[in-house]
């Protein structure tokens, strides 16, 4: 008797439970389909501020945009957290070119990496050495190498589906090739593009030096894709053609700007922070709508959404809009640093930075109970095509956060045009699409909804449970 | 004992033929993704040829080039199947405005649609009367209606994730709105394009006058959703503003076209026919990229994909691209009639018209048992982030194959920016991204080895077998 009660009753709290689930976030997808506001927001960050480049005026006329769009929200606290970013400029628009034979010459798309130094004033013409990567550099002879620029030419690998896979594999080339060419010698460095498609765009994107000292740096410049191609294949025909190149990029002193915070503070648990974010800096070539204007919109309406679908959080909701993800994550760094020196209780973070394409679902990093607790929603989510549920990564600004205990996460957009964009100067408005921009604050917002209201099981279940 | 041995043996064939699958699809995704050929045929397609309408100069063009692609694949037979096909031009550029004032005049974006008459040679000046949709419409006193312009606004709705629904609660009043309108003595009809998003691009498409005699057509013509947006709010403020609307469009005779096909004969099972194709015709406004140049090239792709990923059919794998799906449907039509007259024996078609955009999934029509047994390939294509495998709609060209024996089955790309594009002027090559036109060729071709290797059961599995 006691048996025949209990399961109804059970059933009955599961299914009345799961039926309130699915239409909050019915509710969540339509308002955000219906009554979004990211789109409206990423006008104004693109087309009427631009790119973002930390430490430029841009970057503090999105701080000062951003914060006053969340003060509208009514929300219970917005602030600013300050945060020390490095200033690199990119000084005159870059320029280069293959000479074949004295006053022949062949122009090329290039321009200057994030943090590179310039070149000398007039310039540095050189003859080439192609390599496919810092492997095939280090094994060279530094006779070869001394006194040229070497040009890294490994292309993303295209039969990767997942493009952040091609792009790991490749990045190498950009942050640290300057560096190990520099040791044998070089006197500049050219990398193909991080790019899949073939075009005349040349992306920049950050790089580093380790600890090669000032004196000893060699400028560092990305080509384009095509014009890649294009060296590579004059230098196969003639390999005493030369290329020269003249940026006059520099780094200045670090200056101050902010991280953007909002909060919506928790009605029963307020001591258990949900992050969610993006980051505000961009490269300066486009104007960041992708990377990562995308994701700061979407994460500002992930509050929004929540308030309009009548959701009161248990948990305190923060924004974060990260400043400086590009050449230094100091704004991801300071956020942990200031959420450890409060011993904040941060219990789950969630980040967007790779695109405004259609979401097709999350990665997560944290321990396998509490992962495979929000693995369980996935039917939820099936009615709006989000199927990929992963364990692995999450998002760079929030990386700081991670501890043994906590969930991490990443939204994963569909990823096949991410590079086409990615840190060239097409990164613009325009390629954003207005809808797949909306599923993803919807798919974010759905997810934060789940777990504030559920929060983490605080212990591992044991298997009798799980049964 | 014998058990034992059993055992191990079933799995290990059963492991060996999985691992074997999983190579041929892996080897098809490299193919297509390194060395496809899709993209480089829709470039010819799109910016050589251009917009494909039934019967024009362009579509015998289109003919003849893919007719010279494929046999250049080194395919047992490429023939040409001959269709009649409606012939409908567009004449000379539609004009239309909003008269507030005697002489004062805003002008708007519209296109006749497909099949319209065109207005009086002078145009049709009337007062308008919006309605939300035929329903609405056919509440109406005819006194109302009666010579003046109707205006079908009843927009997309925007919360529905798969936008083909979207598509299908509106399409209704492009199609039969002339017809309807035109038996309450309205003077022409203007339809809300049929697009998701608000720009200045009007969106044609086919409509039908149903059993209305030649003397009683009314012109027909679409509108771009802003200037819908425009239109609407100026009637709120003033409901006797008038629309003037001039288009010269006409039907001409039918004229000989053809299907387009080609085949690789199966080597154990010749009668076993599998199709895959798209439609060459497409709308004039743009090139007919998405709709469906991309479904013809992939559909030609998967033929040369199995060939260079070492796949030698069983069965008979036929490309066809379809003439006339937009305004006719006569080439599946007529695909379908030989097929029946030939007693071929048709075991499955896939028809990929949905767009080039990355692919998610297919749609299944055919017995369940059947397209079980496809479901249980699912997990074959998560590693390629094909997730969507569900019962429902296939293809327009294929739809007429239909037995209730066999497997129809749709590609199912990404469908958030297909009506961005779909029967308007930016419908173009450009609008493609190479890599997603990739992925749904292989996708495709992947679905096809499966099916060409292991074929259909003939028999419904007894619950006993399911076990």
């Amino acid at each position: 008797m006691k048996y025949h009660l209990f399961i109804p009753l059970f059933f009955l709290v599961l299914v009345s439970s799961a039926q309130s689930d699915a239409d909050y976030i019915k509710k969540i997808y339509k308002n955000a389909l219906t009554d979004g506001h990211s789109y409206e927001w990423l006008d104004y960050l693109s087309n009427e501020i631009g790119g973002r480049l930390s430490g430029s005026l841009n970057a503090e006329y999105a701080v000062e945009y951003t914060k006053f769009e969340l003060e509208k929200l009514g929300l219970d606290r917005v602030w600013l957290q300050p945060v020390m970013v490095p200033k690199w400029v990119r000084g005159n628009p870059e320029f280069g070119y293959i000479e074949t034979a004295p006053g022949k010459t062949i122009s090329v798309n290039i321009c200057a990496l994030g943090g590179s130094v310039s070149t000398p004033a007039q310039g540095v013409k050189a003859e080439v050495i192609e390599v496919n990567g810092i492997q095939e550099l280090k094994a060279l002879d530094s006779n070869l190498v001394k006194g040229k620029i070497v040009f890294f030419n490994r292309p993303m690998q295209a039969d990767l589906i997942h493009t952040f896979e091609a792009y790991g594999g490749c990045v190498d080339q950009r942050y640290n090739g300057a560096e190990e060419a520099g040791k044998l010698g070089a006197v500049a460095t050219i990398v193909r593009s991080m790019n899949l498609r073939l075009d005349d765009l040349p992306h920049t994107g950050a790089m580093s030096y380790g600890k090669t000292p000032v004196s000893k740096r060699i400028s560092s410049s990305a080509i384009s894709t095509n014009d890649a191609e294009k060296l590579s294949g004059m230098l196969k025909i003639d390999p005493s053609i030369k290329l020269f190149i003249k940026q006059n990029c520099r780094q200045l002193k670090d200056v101050l700007s902010y991280n953007v915070i909002g909060e919506i503070k928790g009605s029963e648990f307020p001591n258990e922070i949900i992050t969610v974010g993006g980051h505000l800096d961009s490269w300066d070539l486009g104007d960041g709508s992708h990377d990562d204007g995308a994701g700061c919109v979407q994460s500002m309406d992930v509050l929004r959404l929540l308030q309009n679908s009548g959701i009161k959080p248990k948990r305190t909701i923060r924004v974060v809009l990260f400043m400086n993800e590009e050449n230094g994550l100091r704004g991801g760094k300071a956020y942990a640093k200031e959420a450890s020196l409060k011993e904040e209780n941060h219990i789950f973070a969630l980040e967007s930075d790779s695109g405004g394409f259609t979401p097709r679902g999350f990665t997560f990093d944290g321990p396998d109970y509490k992962v495979d607790q929000i693995f369980e929603w996935k039917p939820l989510f099936e009615p709006y095509l989000i199927h990929y549920f992963k364990k692995g990564g999450s998002g760079a600004d929030i990386g700081p956060l991670k501890k043994s205990t906590n969930v991490l996460a990443g939204l994963r957009p569909d990823s096949q045009r991410y590079f086409d964009h990615h840190h060239a100067a097409n990164d613009t408005f325009d390629a954003v699409n207005k809808r797949e921009l909306e599923l993803g604050a919807a798919t974010m917002t759905s997810l934060v909804y789940l777990i504030d209201k559920y929060g983490f099981k605080s212990i591992v279940p044991s298997t009798k449970l799980k049964d």
